[in-house]
């Protein structure tokens, strides 16, 4: 990797003065290279993608290293990885399904060969000597085509940048057919058209279903350097200098003449309407072929939403943080048009008065990373909580995981519920309550796939005979019932409030108190036999998802004092936790997606993620602060392999991000974060109306992870949680810290989380 | 069949006076029961449906007897069949692929049988006792559930009307997952929604791709009286009282209540952009819930539409010809709402300010069905054009086989060129000459599936090595091409007219005269051997296309003056003619889409329909009155049974209309009809500008088949063609007919048509 290089860069362009402690850019920590590949090739870190892209644009224009992407390089790019296939404006950071990667480009030089013209055709080594990545750029050297690819982009559009060799053939691929493996998800190109209008532009669409349901993708392309001639296959069938070519495996090579002038750009606006308003996308957002200014926008823009947060730590945590930042803040995915055309639910164009977002990856990000959202980005949280109800109004109920505007169904619950309630509670700006509430009411009412609501009533738990995943199920449900309620009792809905609030205490049903565990009943009330608490379930089939029975039995974030009095009480409670996080045994098969160990403490998926911090409830804050300092530690690091497991759309680097200022939303919709291990000298968070929210901790080193006093404002705070209220308010929260724990703060049962 | 009953109520409906001889409604000679269905159970009769339209209507209401339908059963019904599956509103007529069946509805009465859930629940038993169809109107007893189920349709929507028994259980299955069976052409639900806006109201849409590309279809229905209770199935998802589900194979039971109320009506809006567009077709053309008025508004469309050729003949003649032009006109089909919406080839939306109409399956109805569209609906025949200018405009080609607005290219040749040429040529009012010039030789030039023009040009033939089906591509392009330059020497784009000329002599080249047939030739020029000219080819694989060598020798329309050329003289070419028809020998193999043979002759497929009238240009108009008037009598009839082969989107009707008459488009862009052996003692044909073209046959019969001498406006008539101008004029072709050839009339050089 060459980080020296780009701190180095970073630090020469730095010009912003961020706060007493740091002169340098924020954007100069952000690594794109980090949780790109695991160390030792195994698919689990971070599946993030270093290309370039802008806060929550709909263009992620980077390179893909496989020519048909599958779950393992869901992101299209492994860094363990040799060669580069193309550059794809489409791409999802961290999840664990490849899709996307559309509109494939890919610069070579020298003659055509015919017979290579297959999918790995035109694939070069490059290398990481030769390779750089910052916010809203990425370059790269084609070292079998000595090309030099530069990506930069906007919102709603992609610019290249080619620099071919002079006296050799100069050629641009434009692949229409790339995507992930066609295999998977039973994954087809219906049509798709590629047409030359003139000599300087390409444009076209294709209609694919995958993991999403029937994409629409429409782009039109601009080149700086006239088309001299063009050669495009679809399957079967080639076509010399084709005017337009309607196919379903379309791929043109065009030739360009770079004698006089090497550097070929290429402009190309994406749309999921129109080939129109991809036009209309990028010459409102490109109009001109200055490429440097764009890849100056896109650092300006990053450093503005980057330095919503301003830290101040030793270079490999800032680094970490930064990129952590950079990644929760490419999804969710600007859907619409500038002119606000977007693809609606039910596969019509509609047109919104502000951004439509899509790529919600909810069962993930509910948990920190919306939190995080709504914390600094209220405005756009906004938008993505309207983006939900604007697609409720069309589907009946709120997305569970939605991609580029449709629902895939992916994991379990209904997470938008949370999100939406939060959003409502934290009074974000020009949210319809009404509407979201009867989006969310509905969302927990109307049966729909996974979402049994008729047997949950009926049972008031799900009988795994009837339903999988049953135990996960129930948890989950009983969670965003929580939700309902809550946000019911805002809104003075005594009925719903009741209902809900009777809905979220399901999850005592699956408790079995001889054994201590949640786990499965039948439909006759019966547990479901043998239980082992060590075993593993992935995505049905078995009563836990991505977990076992140990890392699901915490999953009651709305009520933990019951879940402490379902154990026995504090003592009991906190030495299970103990026990959670020493047992180091593990069944024969461990669920793929599980990595990222401590005991049984899995930080490579989102059922643990909010475990460490349940100490606090139970009296014991020192160990909070030791086992989130430790992960800390251990599961964040500044290499491609710097995720412990799926970065799933910037959750896990949602939860560093909070867990590294020192506090995280258990509950992600209780206005409550419950406090950690604060790791940084300092944080200062801006927020809504100017204000700021200081965090610091004086002595805090390694060693130095436990909280040995606190103030709040100036006064003594021994509570170990802190509201939303005093967030709102601005203001300082100063942490002491040191080596040893202090096991008198923070104990006394007034200072305590609240559920 | 109940044919004399529907005979009686048309007499007793008639209100219109036709013409001298004829006092009943025309629309009381159409039997919509002719082509349902071969006696011998064997898939090749028409392939022609009985239900509820209007002409060239979106909706096609009508009872579908099988579940899965595939390409034996392509419109949904089989007259041999004995159980009706429930009634769709979208059909085919007459194809040889199974496609749309969409949004089905299926009333029973009694208790729901949860067991019987399975894609063949419900599916009743049917007799044509109680079976009753006539233009705009369905009706039949469903003898499982003593419910009458009654159809009728407007343009957009269709109207059902349910009689259920008073003291039983009331249902209406309203089915999203009906199609044509799945594992067919790859079919696939992507997505589909059906919602309970309120108790009165279902509405939803699927998107589903299978022969087409992606097809959308949204309706609103509107009920009559209140759903009670629904209970919606999604695959294995069960939802009751549902208000909205998502799934991708949606079947709902809605219950009804009908003591006090037995009927329940049901008016369903179809479109193919949005359900607002659905519901606003239906509320536009079903305003209210009159069943009655509408079935007489849909009787009185046909009447008019039907009414623009009247004729005397003897009842079965009436039957026949009437029934072959309703068939006519249930295509092209309108594929825009009634605000002008459509989807467009890119998949987008567009508004027209004419209707946009889709469904060309072109190779079959350039022929002759195109040719009398532009004879009595020149208007819509120029809707018809501008729809695929439109679409040409948007895919850069124009369609060869387009369905719902999207291409399957099945079939050869590009036949949308000689419907636009002929359309230009004739001056229809409203088409863009420029633009259709554009649209011909774009999609004359550009190369696309099956249509590789660089080696069309290179070779000057298909070499069969390069491209399969080369012989009858060969033929058809060269036809194709003489279309384009016709209609460049009209526009004086004489470089254009001259290439294209060219072309247009390409057959030549696959001619091998020491067999005296066209016959494949590899890309080195060497004939491909062993040749028999009896057998056949299907659709790829093999040099013929659906036809054998014996078939396709003929095809030469736009130079039949050539191709007697190449064989030597007239007399060896009517020798052959006779040959043609008296051979009977078959390969082992005879292609299943081969039927209604006479020697090698095959009405039920398109390549020899022009071959009857051959003789003309030869000097032997007998022999041509002789085939043309056994080809009538063999090949059509009034039963299930009553076409030879597929009636293929009204091309076998359209050939009879043409040939009772007296004359058929041997080459259906040169504004020339040639005289066959008219049938029909008169025939009055409603030209543009309220002009009439009248044709008579004196003392026609059965025997009387040849033709003794003939007067146009009272002159006499030696020719055996007739020009588009005499028809334009308006005007009478009188014959005088007799048992004996007249062996003189029409032979002279100067009597036959010219090419």
């Amino acid at each position: 990797m060459n980080l020296n290089k780009i701190i180095l860069c970073g630090a020469i362009l730095s010009s912003i003065i961020l706060g007493a402690q740091t002169k340098e850019k924020v954007t100069s920590h952000v690594n794109p290279f980090i949780g790109t590949g695991a160390a030792d090739g195994s698919p689990l870190s971070g599946n993030n993608f270093p290309g370039a892209t802008v806060p929550f644009g709909m263009v992620q224009l980077s390179p893909d290293t496989r020519s048909t992407p599958d779950w393992s390089v869901a992101c299209g790019y492994n860094y363990n990885d040799t060669t580069i296939a193309g550059f794809s404006h489409t791409h999802l950071s961290g999840t664990g399904v490849a899709e996307l990667f559309d509109v494939m480009l890919m610069p070579f030089s020298g003659a055509i060969v015919k017979e290579a013209e297959g999918e790995n055709a035109y694939q070069s080594k490059f290398s990481h000597k030769n390779e750089t990545a910052k916010p809203g750029y990425y370059s790269v050297q084609l070292l079998d085509y000595q090309v030099k690819a530069e990506l930069t982009a906007t919102t709603r559009a992609g610019f290249h940048k080619y620099s071919f060799p002079k006296n050799k053939e100069a050629h641009i691929i434009i692949d229409l057919d790339h995507s992930m493996k066609k295999s998977d998800w039973n994954t087809r190109i219906i049509a798709s058209q590629l047409s030359f209008p003139n000599n300087h532009t390409v444009e076209g669409y294709r209609i694919i279903t995958g993991w999403a349901p029937m994409r629409k993708v429409y782009f039109h392309a601009e080149f700086s350097q006239p088309i001299i001639r063009n050669h495009v296959k679809d399957g079967g069938n080639s076509y010399d200098n084709a005017r337009i070519v309607n196919g379903n495996a379309i791929r043109a090579i065009l030739d360009f003449d770079v004698s006089k002038q090497q550097e070929v750009f290429v402009k190309v606006g994406i749309s999921a309407t129109s080939i129109e308003n991809a036009r209309l996308n990028v010459e409102s957002e490109i109009p001109a072929w200055d490429f440097e200014k764009k890849v100056k926008e896109a650092d300006a823009v990053w450093e503005k939403e980057l330095g919503k947060i301003k830290i101040d730590g030793t270079d490999e945590q800032k680094q970490i943080f930064y990129t952590a930042l950079y990644h929760t803040y490419i999804q969710p995915n600007t859907l619409s048009d500038v002119n606000g055309d977007y693809p609606s639910a039910d596969f019509t164009v509609k047109k919104a008065s502000k951004p439509y977002y899509s790529t919600f990856s909810l069962w993930d990000t509910y948990r920190a990373a919306h939190p995080l959202y709504t914390l600094i980005q209220p405005e756009r949280s906004a938008d993505f909580v309207n983006s939900m109800l604007a697609y409720y109004k069309v589907f009946g109920y709120l997305p569970i995981w939605q991609l580029w505007g449709q629902e895939n169904y992916c994991m379990i619950g209904n997470h938008a519920i949370p999100v939406i309630a939060d959003a409502v509670m934290k009074n974000l700006p020009g949210i319809d309550s009404n509407l979201a509430y009867e989006a969310i009411k509905n969302s927990a009412m109307r049966e729909h796939p996974g979402s049994p609501f008729g047997i949950w009533e009926k049972f008031g738990y799900i009988p795994e005979n009837l339903k999988s995943q049953s135990v996960s199920l129930t948890l989950e449900m009983a969670y965003d019932d929580w939700c309902v309620a809550e946000l019911a009792k805002k809104l003075v809905k005594i009925e719903d409030y009741n209902h809900f609030t009777k809905r979220s205490q399901f999850y005592r049903n699956l408790y079995d108190k001889e054994i201590g565990f949640f786990r499965a009943k039948d439909d006759k009330g019966n547990w479901i036999g043998p239980f082992d608490p060590l075993k593993y379930g992935a995505n049905g089939g078995y009563p836990f998802t991505e977990g076992n029975g140990w890392q699901y039995f915490w999953y009651v974030p709305q009520d933990v004092k019951g879940l402490i009095g379902l154990v026995g009480n504090d003592q009991l409670f906190t030495k299970k936790l103990d026990t959670f996080f020493t047992l180091e045994d593990k069944p024969e098969e461990v669920n793929d997606n599980a990595s990222g160990f401590i005991g049984q403490y899995a930080h490579g998926n989102e059922p643990s993620h909010h475990i460490a911090y349940l100490y606090n409830y139970a009296g014991q804050p020192w160990k909070t602060q030791k086992y989130t300092a430790d992960i800390m530690k251990k599961m964040y690091n500044t290499t491609s392999s710097g995720y412990s497991g799926n970065d799933d759309c910037g959750e896990l680097s949602a939860w560093y991000i909070f867990s590294a200022m020192g506090f995280y939303p258990v509950n992600p919709a209780n206005r409550m974060y419950v406090i950690g291990s604060p790791i940084l000298k300092e944080a200062i968070i801006e927020l809504q109306g100017g204000k700021t929210f200081k965090v610091t901790a004086k002595n805090v080193s390694d060693q130095n992870v436990y909280i040995q006093s606190a103030k709040l404002n100036g006064k003594t705070y021994t509570k170990t949680f802190i509201k939303q209220s005093d967030l709102d308010s601005g203001g300082t929260l100063e942490f002491v810290m040191g080596s040893k724990p202090n096991k008198k703060w923070g104990i006394r049962t007034e200072d305590r989380p609240a559920n």
